[in-house]
This record gives structure tokens, C-alpha cells and sequence, in this order.
């Protein structure tokens, strides 16, 4: 137990002696140096103008990056899913306006091509981290992967999931915690910020941490967010929405934007205080 | 507490006053009507040979599908990954030698169309319960779907993804509990038998139980599957191998061919003390 | 993981080779036996009239041991906390007039020779299964103690504990399988049937299973009773209360009478079905 | 989920509008207040020697209270038990020598009076969380209690047995996140820093975390005592031992003196950019 220990047969995704912190440079933002990443921006890309709004408002705060769903996975058929390539083209013109690169989810193999035909960065939810086919799909991609952990996989299984990408031949995999599932029901999962030191120690990939989905709930972003700086992490990515009470999905754990520009300014001082830039 | 509760939002998986039991036709074989249905075979086809060596074990022993896998997912890319579509041809053969009916997985919707041809149940493995695009996919399938709960699934999620297939059209739904992720480490898995109960109060889908991925464990797979059949399951799912220590996947949770027609008998025997035919 | 396995430094609770299957004596009725034991009754005694009425009812369908906190964990301090001593005497009283042996439950060492003194069977409850004071205290008590499995323990700290008490010269001790919490929320707990053939496998101690507890549901008791049996079980454990709605604990878990006797058809058929006697 | 909530029913455990926070007075050390306290000491009191090195040690590297065992809760009866009172013996000695106030567990009703008649804080430890009668028992005493959150207990189920201690009329209640049981296995446990935010917004008493045992992993400690202390904690408890591979208990999880140093200087320059004295 005093050493953190994951399978041999894991080559590619864990730290061998002296190998350096893999650094993924997003049009100019480097994720795993020593510079704090912020994404930030709304659950699912609703319309222009939302995005828009959203999109300037983050990067007036200081983010780096844009997030918005285009292709949504729900709990059920009947809720939104999302306004697919019509979202990826309100996220180029988001981007277009304000200069920050995006991230956007791909659900399957046969989206990839179109999917990273418009964003910055892969992301690969957590009910499709062992999505193998699709793993191997962005393994192949020229896009850099963002791969979150699913909702009850081990480390061991995460970086297993990193280890397809890598394997063929795309080296940019940045990590995402964003809570695992447990049996506690105050919060929507439970944000597993030891996953952070952990990957720090096993493997060279940066690692991001989502304490949007990680709690569920608007109030705990905050402190959660710090509590993932000051524990290592490299980034965070949070769902700010210009009026929460009106999103499509996940507004309960959207932050307004004066909360955001609130996180921004502690955040800003934390890094400071745990020798990151931010 | 009293009653079980699933969200109204799920219309189609769930049973509204008076509606019937599916009863899903395999070749003859009703999965969901008073017989018990017992699915065997290994967890992958590695050869001919032992595919259809295996195929006779089971058949003679009573069994009515035979399962193995061609497209296996794996947690690590070096690890066996099934023999893809020469896998599928080897389980036609041995419908052709034996006249049992066959199950196999598809892990991606390009491949639907493929294993399609092939197979007489398409089976969606429990790391893919929420990978909705393919769930949409096979809802436009012609053939029954065996839907795996997910590992850290709840008994709605996995309804609300059984409405995804429904909802396209695919009514032939069989549900499978295979086992849930706990913090017990004696066992892979926990198999949750009381969510073959629960699955019988609410809905109106067949569901069967596989012991041996539910528990990892061989010789926890004969008392496992007899209390899955007490609480009212419609069938067991087991894996079978003429030679369990030379498997390349699951051979510490496969039956030796005499274990399992122990199992056969004895399962014929509790069948007809819960009101059930064998 | 093919074989079962827990520390070699548990003793005394796991079964060598050739040892035989401990059988407990509860004046005449063997728990550990050919013959499965039906231990029933109220969650609380709550008043004399009330255990009178159901200690008939139980004992007339065929029950084998009596039931009934008269000490109660509650989890808030608000909650009826059972009626102390003047709950012994009545459980006292009901074994007078039925004939019946009774359980009850002690929460603290400076009750047990109290309990003890009343009851024919000491019950550790899943929140003090590792109360060690408590266990060692019990351990040197001249009645059989049925240990609860904690709430999120471990099948080898469940024997672990075991231990504490065998350890101390007490050899009667029965352990009770009720339910392991998991993230699943539909049921109260996740009963663990599969801990039933394990405990068979790897050590000489009877067990029951308490599906009333482990479900936290009424309609789920008698599937998963029959589930235990089928399984293996020594016995079980049902609380049954003669108005379940007027219940001042656990109402929405009992069973009503009928549903009882019902539930004793049931498992009489299913005991000889796989080779027990009822 | 946009807001926090618990039952009800919990009455003196929650915040009230308006309510101030807790501040609980240990010997002039303010838990509850601007100030972060730290609690080191090593797992158990081993000997006379071995715990005034540590005290000193501690005392040195700027810590406010010293922790150290002497009833011990082990998973097995063959363990080391503690020197019981002779350990209490060697707190009080250790306090004489360094001023520090101390802590220790303790975990039967019959010695509460023993030991807070040394200690200068009562700890309630994870396995006796819902001991309610050891709960009631300390709501009685005269000396503050730290109340450690059971393995696989609720935010909820946690302030419900402070509601028992706070019932009794102490008042002076700690409470401290020690990790939670899930399926994740390269950790002993995962230590929920979420549990802080979510007190502070509902609860008015203090909270302090356990990174030693919330992990398990020496390595870990000082990253997660970083985190919890960004997340709003005001204070935490770590376990320091003078020589760790020489520990008679939780030696992979005890902090080497120079690591204890490193740390400390660290959360020092982190308090106050989160707006904490240290």
C-alpha cells in the first residue's frame, strides 16, 4: 500500500524513470506546464447567441478554452440531445470571435472525422471510456483526446483506456476526472480529487479535473476547483451558463457568470500560492 | 421505500397495468415465457475447434443458445481481441452442426450490419450499456437485443437505455444482469440478484443472469445461477470451456463441461419447485 | 481470483480441511443443519399485545425463532428507541406462551449480561460490527451471538470479527447476510446473496440472511428469501408485523401475515427441491 | 440538487440563518476559527520514547495538537491492541513535556471516564460512528468529541450521530472526513474532500480531514491535506511516526519528521491565499 502501483502491462500511459510531464499545446495554451488551464463555457451548445454570450463572457474572466456539447449523451431518448453539427458550427464561430480553441464531445466512431474537422480537442465522455472502438478511432485522430474517467473505473482501468489511444500513435491524452460513483446521494457523484496526486506520480499525462460534474451541485465548484489546483491538478473545466435557470441540461451545476469571475480571482491566487502560473 | 420508483419519463421498458410479459422467440426457444432458458458456450470463440467441441458440451447437456464472443472488449489493446468476423463465422458454423441458436456482441454500429448477418441475438455488453448510438442502432436492428446492465448502472438508467432501443422500433429487448461494481474484492463483480425481482415488478422485458461474469469466480456460478432462477429470472447466461485453464479470456470464471451438466440437473430440478419449466 | 481467499491470519472463522459445519443449537432447532430455520417477527417490540399477536402468527406458519429489538440504532436520536428491559420481558413472555426461542439484539458490553439473561440468541447489528469491545464481551457470553455484516464490510472483516468473538471461547456464532450498501437507491441495500456460498466455501460457520433488511422492500422479501435458499443459506431472517403501516419502524419492509405464510409454502417446496429439509 | 439538503429532522447539527460557526477551544488552539489547526501524531502510542520524540518533533514543525492511540480498533484480534491506559499515561506525559494539547480514541461507554480524565479531545472513530450508546455516552462528557465519519456513512447519517452527542449537551463537536469506502482499490480509502464544503453549508461545526488514513498512501498525504485545506477545512489530522517502516500500525500511511516539515511549510503559504492564519 505505500506505493501506488497499476499493472505492468500498462506501457505507454504511465511515467517511466526521468520521462517528463507530456505537454499538449492548444493553439498556444499549453495543458500540463505550468500555467493553470481553464475551460470553461455551457453544458450543451443551445444556440448562437447562448454560445456567444457564454463564450465572451468566460474569456472576458480569463479562460482558456471553450466548452460546449454538441453531441449530448442522456440518461434517456427524450431528453436533449444535442444540436449536432449545427453545434459544431455555432462552436467555430465561437471561436472564431473570441480566438479560444475548443473542446467538444464525439460519441461514435463515425463522428470522429467530423467532430475534429471543427474542434480543438476530442473529448471522450465517461459512459464512453471504454468505448474501445471509438478509443482506437481518436487514437488516430490529429487532434488532441481529452479522456474523462468513467463513472466506477479505477485508475488501472482509465489509464488502460489512455494506453488504446496512445497505442495508435497519438500521444496528446489529457486526462479529466470528474467524479465517480459512490453511495453517497447528497451530491451527484463524488469528486475523487486523490485521483490527481495519483496520476501525477503514475503517469506523465496532465490531468484536468470537472467539479461541474463532479458534485452536481453549483455551490461546491468553487471549493472544489480549488481543492483540485492545490492538489496538482493542471486544469479544470466548469460549466458557466449565462442564465442557469434556463439551460437545457445540467443547469443546477452551471455556474452563473459572476461566479466564475469570483473562482477566476481565487484561483489566481492559489495557483500563486502552490507555485503554478495562472 | 414500499414501492419501487422508476422516473415516468420511461414509457416504453417499464409495464403498465395489465400488459403481458414479452416473450421473445429465438428459434423456437421463448426467452421470457414459463421455460427457463439456459445460454452457454465460452466467453470467446478462439478456434473452430473449440467452439464446436464446446458447442456439442452444452447442447447435450440441455442447453438452448450457445454464446462466445468474436468482438471481445478488453482493458488493455494487447490483451486478445477476438477474432472479429472469421469469430462469427465459426459461431454460424456451429448453429449449422448443433441447430442452437447464437449471441454474440457488437461493440460499434458500423458493425451492426455485420454481426447481424451472423447472429441471433445481438448482445451490448455492460461497458457499452450507455453508448447510445449504438444503442440507437440496434433499435433499427431486426434482431433481439440482450441489453448487459452496466457495471455502476442503476436499475433506471439501464431502463431508460433499454427505451432507447425500444424507442427506435427493436421491442425484442432481453435484459442481463451480470453483476454490479462494489467495494468488495473477494469477488469481481457483486451480483445484484434483487434486480431480477425488481426488473419483474416494473417492467415487462425478459431477464436473464450471467453468474459468471456476475461473480468472476467458478465455483460460485451453480449456486449463484440456482438463486437467480429462485428469484425469477428466465434464464442464465454461463460460461462453458472444454478446458477452462488454457481460455484466452474468463477461464477462471468458465465451467468445466461436468460442472456444468451438474448445473443442468440441478437447475431442472429447482425450476419445477418455482413453477417454472426446464 | 478462481479461488476464494482471505487472510491466513484468520483462524478460527475459516473452515480446514475436513472440519465439519458447525451446528447450532437454539433449544432444538439447528441452524447449520439439514433443516432451514425461519426466524420471524416484528423490527421492534413495541408492546405486548403487538409481539403476542405476531409471535402466534409466525409460530403457526411454521417460523422457528421469535424476533424483536428491544434495544434499537436508530439513526437519528429522535426515532423510537425500543423499549429497553420492558422489551425483554415481553419477548420473554412470547417464548413463554409459543414456545418459541427468541433473538434480540445488544448494543452496548454493559447490556449484554442483561440481554443475555433474557434472550436465547445475542444479535450484533450491522453498525456494531466492529464495535470490538462489544464483540469481545459477547465472546465470553454463554448464548449463541448472530453477527450482522456491516454496512460496507468486507466478507473477510466480516470473519475478521468472528474472530474477536470465537477467539474468546464463544464457538456459536451464526452470521447474517443484510444487505451491503452499493450506489444503487431504488433498493435500501444490495443484498449480497453471493456472500452466502462464499461463507459456505471458506468457513464452517452457519448463515442466514435477513432479506428484509437487505431490500428495505416488501415486495422484494419473498423473491430474495427464496434466492437465499437456493443459495445455500442456513436460514432467514423476515421481519413480519401484524400491520405493517401502523409499524413504529421498518413498517415498509414487513411483511403482512399473509404474505408470510404464503412465503413459507413457497420455501418449504424450494428446500426440498435442493436438498434441504424444512 | 441545486441545494444541499438533509432531512429535516436533524436539528442541532445543521446551521440555522445567521448562525455563527463553531469555535471549539482546545487548551487556547480555536478549531472553528481564522487559524488552521494540525493534529500529528503517529497511529498508536508505541512506548514512552517513542512518543516524546514525535511530540517533540511535531511540536517543532508547528503543530497545534498531538494525536496518538491507545484503545486501537483492529480488523483482527491478533493485532496490536494499544497499551490502553498506559498510553494514556504516556499522552498526558507527552503534553507535560510540550504543552500540546492531545487526542486519542476512545471506544466503549465504560471508558469514557478513564480517558478523558488524560485526553483533552475525545475521538470517535470511523467504525464507531452509529455506536450510539458510546455516542450518548460522550455527549455527556466534559471534554470536546471528534467525530469521524463511518466508512460508508452519509453526510446525513454522519451529522445524525453528532445530533446524538449534541442531544446529550456537549456541545464542542468536531467533525472529521477520514475517506470513504468505494471500489477504487489503489487507495486504502477515497478521502471525500467534497464533505467539507458541503458542512460548511449546512453545519455551523468545524470539520477537519484525515488525509493519513483518507488515503492510505504516504505519498498522497501531503497533496490531499493541501486540498482539503483549499476546500475550506479547518485543520487536519495526520499521522507522523519518528521511523514509519518500524510502526506497529498504519506504518505505509505515517509521514517520515521531514516530510511532516515539507508539509507544513507548505500549508502554511497555502492558508493564506485562501484567507487562513496558520
Amino acid at each position: 500500500m505505500s506505493k501506488l502501483m497499476v499493472t505492468q502491462k500498462i506501457k505507454l500511459a504511465v511515467k517511466h524513470n526521468g520521462q517528463e510531464q507530456a505537454k499538449i499545446n492548444i493553439r498556444g495554451n499549453i495543458i500540463g506546464g505550468e500555467r493553470i488551464i481553464v475551460i470553461a463555457g455551457p453544458c450543451s451548445v443551445e444556440s448562437e447567441e447562448q454560445l456567444i454570450e457564454v463564450a465572451h463572457i468566460v474569456k472576458a474572466a480569463g479562460a482558456h478554452i471553450l466548452r460546449g456539447g454538441a453531441f449530448k449523451p442522456r440518461t434517456l431518448p427524450y431528453s436533449f440531445q444535442g444540436l449536432g453539427e449545427e453545434g459544431l458550427k455555432i462552436l467555430a464561430k465561437a471561436r472564431d470571435e473570441t480566438g479560444m480553441p475548443i473542446i467538444t464531445e464525439v460519441m461514435a466512431p463515425e463522428d470522429v472525422e467530423l467532430v475534429e474537422s471543427y474542434t480543438d480537442i476530442l473529448q471522450i465522455g465517461a459512459r464512453n471510456m471504454q468505448n474501445f472502438p471509438l478509443l482506437r478511432r481518436v487514437g488516430t485522430a490529429e487532434k488532441p483526446v481529452m479522456l474523462k474517467r468513467g463513472m466506477s473505473a479505477t485508475i488501472e482501468e482509465w489509464l488502460g483506456c489512455a494506453e488504446y489511444i496512445l497505442n495508435e500513435g497519438n500521444l496528446d491524452v489529457i486526462l479529466c476526472e470528474r467524479g465517480i460513483r459512490t453511495y453517497e446521494t447528497i451530491t451527484r457523484n463524488t469528486l475523487d480529487i486523490s485521483a490527481v496526486p495519483i496520476i501525477k506520480q503514475i503517469s506523465h499525462l496532465p490531468i484536468v479535473v470537472d467539479p461541474s460534474h463532479g458534485t452536481g451541485v453549483r455551490s461546491l465548484v468553487n471549493p472544489m476547483a480549488k481543492a483540485s489546483i492545490a492538489a496538482g491538478a493542471d486544469g479544470i473545466m466548469v460549466e458557466v451558463h449565462p442564465h442557469p435557470e434556463k439551460a437545457l441540461s445540467d443547469g443546477d451545476q452551471s455556474l452563473h457568470p459572476i461566479e466564475f469571475q469570483c473562482l477566476m480571482k481565487e484561483l489566481n491566487q492559489l495557483s500563486q500560492a502552490v507555485g503554478r502560473k495562472f
